[in-house]
């Protein structure tokens, strides 16, 4: 490659037609060297030959960085650790990775010295926010490039018609019926015929999770161990973070466990449906959850459902980077020090339903929820108790009838 | 019966051994005339033959109140409304029908110039406080009377004992392994192998619901009409509130749908385990939330999730005659006005998955959502959103390189 | 006036330079007819000659709307109720009369078959998101029209100049140091000097309030009275809602009452400095909130605290016209049915201090409260209530000394 | 001192009458030998002599424990921090006074090998709560003793009599009109003619703080310097956290700043009217909050609003050494990192008004929200914000027109 007196863009680069057109259009539009650079977080085959295909597009130089264990450590596992899932069900599989993806970009555009960032997200959706609020909180001074708010195609053709004009490989994909997005975490599916919320999704459109009407007829049990909230075993074996994602993938997926269908309020405005599917994430969720339940105390509990929601937020409207994310994590971390024990899970046909849970740090006690005699719960303190949390309805009761005096 | 000068107390009376038992001990301890009360709210054959139980085991009057509609008029529908679950999981099924109760035993109180209510509740649950704050809201001049926290039995031979001493008959059925209550909208279980919360519910505990492995091996749809957040149609067909639970409580419970299995956290300070059976229930939640995905823009939706929760916990803590419970249906009232449409459901061995759902107050437009051009959203509009979302962390980041000039 | 054949558009108009200079420049520009709108919210002798004004300045017709009985009746009041208070010092009192201006334009608008709307809030501010999201909420197919955001003047020179060539007259007003917005119940400053944080507010600033240090030397004290939360009475004698707010405008101004110096977070992701006299505003915030701490129970006054704030935030945000601040109407509603009663007030020099508070519904029970005996409270029931309120702290204490067993 | 067989119980001792008659009245009726311990929060010069008046009193042993930095230290200044504010007014200045006492107390017990930990506090207030739920939480295994909810005493007279049969020293302070509580922080005055709510305090109440109308004629400025969230410096002079404290005392109160007078919702279920003085505490909070409008993005305030909420609550209602103030401690924590600069005050007859403040960590940049143009912020963006910001009000409006299609 000759040195090149041009200015330089950093591409996020995933070999498929839109990124693939992308590059010849930066180059004449803007006259850039392009820096193509793809971040694996897990999304699987769709990376084999990419260097070679990006520079056969026209990229100057191609990276293909491997974040995957980042991605579970210090995206994944925080998430799960604060139970943020976005409106009950979405646990956020594109969203955590979008900020990541960006702070490599942004580190790689500051070490090449490049001028700018070029997504290939729409104008239309919470990935090009999420991209651009990274790059804004990393590195501000950078400029942002958003081909699909500002060029001229409007349609798939337009885009090989350019491609064929440049002269440059042309994916031989046919076109999905759905829009996706994978990584280790999950798989996204929009578009299509779920554009119609009444229509229920198709058993052909799942990639990771056998439909539940075809997985095994007999329940299988799995055990998760978890220290201070994070998993590190599964039936009793332990795994690191990325394998353990893997095996419980496989686990939850042949069972049909793990689909999400949801009509979500997306961050620019508008509703949208999208169909996820997250295997290990489902499980991994409901088991946390489950050993919370004998671990943290109520109040503890109810002011992490706040953080959860609000955790959830942020990391769905692209708010990684910022000081709130930072202060929650902190908060969720001191919660987390007892959340230290297993659960059982069945799964069975598409649900999965907790089947036992226990902790060296337990705040159930038998001797407290039974009804007989123990040292530690006086009935007759009831009494007490009942008369003083209700004194306030008595007071009001009091003072309706004849106005208290 | 002879007239009596004895002073009145007001029995909750359920025909079992415990309240049984209750009448000849407040006679003797208290000297007072007994009036059973049995309030029906659903709980089916357990009422046949009470009140010549009731007399027989020495009351000297005896009322059943059928309150089965107000029951799912006036409780069951304004909670389904608040979207009111506790920690994630309970229905409030016990929660929402002691109040109801307790007003009964009030107005029978009131009407019979009674000095004192009853109950036979225990002194480490939670439905003392329940019946005791609805009796202080509703009448804080009425005494309560609570014998587990006073008397000196401390077994089930204790009380069989005395029954026996006291010439009243005792129900022959055996002891039960679990502690249960059950009514129109749910079945609970407690107690037995289920207080070590790592041992998973038998099969045959199950009483309102099909073991989710027994049922049958092809889904079944159900559709469910809603107006104005209220269940009005299943499969097409109209039905009345209290019809429409009941044939929703089959359909569920054949698929194995509505089992709950959950340590929470009582409201009198220690944690316990129960498992709930509510399966039209669980049906209408979930078909309820679907159509709110649609119909409900982002922060009503947002701040609704609050109220639900603080609906859930004011229902649970007994506190339902409360002007915040009143203040909160108003807000929750005010969020329904589009919640009619339709919810198709698909229920299969024990999930209950969303299949379809429509609205003609649908906020959700195809058109808004995909990838194309149309009038309303304007992609470059994105832009400008973005950098004003985005301002403040770049605001910060600019902050912090050179400390923003 | 002669029959027009041109497209119309109505502008929020004020009678300043910037507005004045917008009527030739839309002529010019669209090719509008101007139907210039000036919607009095008690902005006082600003209006005077507003019509003849306008007219010289081009408009085609000029509509001059009093809406002060409305703007407190329907806006002020309701968010009083609430106790709405942005960020703890703003009383809102520009940013709820925006969305009442801009439904007086849409009124005029849709009457004239006007195909949009024009506004002169700059592009930097809220105002521009009050307008547009209350057009938006009431007749989404009107066009927006802001020139701040479009036109090429950059200074008031530009603009004088502009209005010169165009032979219109220019307010023969000075610069003035600070950006001023007036109406009943508030008057605001920013800019000039106020733009560093540093610098404390001149007194000669103060257009509605006597500086602090000038006011009298002794305490006035005044009395308020509400009924079901709206005031209604000051010192004994009974108001109407205009005349009620000028009477405390008066009585508070004069003793110094009512400044509040914030840096706030404007919408549009910065923060900004604003100097706001709101004398009435404060007197009445304050004795609202008294009398609620006699009147509403604990649970009803921390949830509306939460209610409170989002109010806030969505008259701050230009959120009026929509469900949740709707259903927040509704909750406030139910909470004020016993936000009766009479509270004194002491007024001195800038301070407003409670100086006592009755009310019939009271729930503060002199008798409750004192340390003898009574017959509500039985000081044996705090030992039973402590050892449950304390129970999650003593299970956790025990499982952490030895695991609990 | 004899060695002695009895079993011990260790007192919080004050040295007033209550204090004194609870130590033979303990001798005599649980045969305890009594340790006195008097934890020195700062109550200034009701120590002197304390000694020796417990052991004329029959104390065994006595304790004076100097706690005040790690007072200011650990409880004051996270509070601080947090915000943490009861029903808006009340800055806990006992609140957290007694976790600390009672963290002393058990540890002496500890150390003693008593049996028991006994307390002064009354049945129908929050102390007695605080007290034992830090017991609970440090040592489940003390028993707790308090007086006032068992002993036969009605009235002070009673106490008197009992000293005096008992031989014991009756300190001549004659009956205060007032109940009240005194440390570093501040002064609580509660009863007398302070229980009807109607009546104002009277002047000669305030022991920490001039009158307001005689404080000076002339406002006083003070400056004070934040560290991450600490104050340290006054006036430009560094102090350590209890000198600090001390001399804004001293500015504060001679300028009338620092009353609230409150009518409060105790945790044991009603209501009840205090009178607070906390002259350095009002000027911190106030200066505190201050410097965080400049140095906080507006998402993080926000939830930080919350968190003081509820750490209010905790430390209000006694769950000092619980997990979720230790978590909420957490977040804070991050949160305060650039809360660093200098606010100015004007202190002036009862009021405290912000005077200015800078932060080399400002997130306000004055270039930002002036009307000019600038680099960071493109007016036409606000177009694009608008309309996606308010695209749900328009959505909602043409569903509404014709049913959106």
């Amino acid at each position: 490659m000759m040195m090149s007196e041009n200015k330089k863009v950093v591409l996020a680069y995933s070999g498929g037609l839109d990124t693939s057109v992308i590059i010849p259009w930066l180059k004449e539009k803007y006259d850039y060297d392009v820096i193509a650079v793809c971040v694996n977080v897990g999304q699987g085959d769709e990376l084999e030959g990419i260097e070679e295909k990006a520079l056969k597009s026209g990229a100057s130089k191609v990276y293909v960085e491997d974040v995957v264990e980042e991605f579970v450590t210090n995206y994944i596992f925080p998430t799960l650790k604060a139970g943020a899932i976005y409106e009950d069900k979405y646990l956020l599989g594109t969203s955590f990775a979008r900020p990541l993806i960006a702070k490599k970009l942004v580190d790689i555009a500051l070490a090449e010295g490049a001028e700018a960032i070029c997504h290939g997200a729409t104008g239309k959706g919470n990935d090009q926010v999420r991209f651009e609020l990274a790059i804004k909180a990393l590195a501000p001074e950078l400029k942002v490039i958003a081909p699909w708010r500002e060029w001229e195609f409007k349609s798939r053709e337009d885009e090989i018609e350019y491609a064929q004009k440049k002269g440059i490989p042309v994916p031989v994909t046919k076109e999905k019926p759905y829009s996706m997005d994978r990584n280790l975490w999950h798989l996204s599916h929009e578009g299509g015929d779920l554009e119609d919320p009444w229509n229920e999704p198709k058993d052909d459109l799942y990639m990771m999770i056998v439909p539940p009407t075809q997985a095994p007829d007999e329940p299988e049990y799995v055990e998760i161990d978890f220290k201070e909230g994070i998993p590190y075993k599964v039936n009793g074996v332990e795994y690191g973070p990325v394998e353990l994602i893997k095996v419980l993938n496989e686990i939850a997926g042949r069972n049909g466990v793990g689909i999400a269908d949801i009509v979500e309020n997306r961050l620019v405005g508008m509703k949208s449906r999208g169909v996820y599917e997250t295997p290990a994430g489902t499980v991994l969720y409901i088991a946390h959850r489950e050993l919370e339940r004998l671990t943290l105390d109520k109040q503890t509990m109810r002011f992490k459902d706040m953080v959860a929601h609000k955790y959830a937020e942020l990391v769905y409207d692209g708010m990684w980077f910022t000081t709130l994310r930072e202060a929650l994590d902190a908060f969720v971390d001191v919660t987390q020090k007892n959340v230290t024990g297993t659960v059982r899970l069945k799964l069975y046909k598409g649900s999965c339903t907790p089947a036992g849970a226990k902790s060296p740090y337990s705040l159930y006690s038998q001797e407290f929820a039974t009804f007989g005699e123990d040292q530690v719960y006086n009935q007759k303190d009831a009494e007490g108790f009942i008369n003083i949390f209700g004194l306030p309805l008595k007071i009001r009761a009091l003072m309706e009838k004849g106005k208290a005096k």
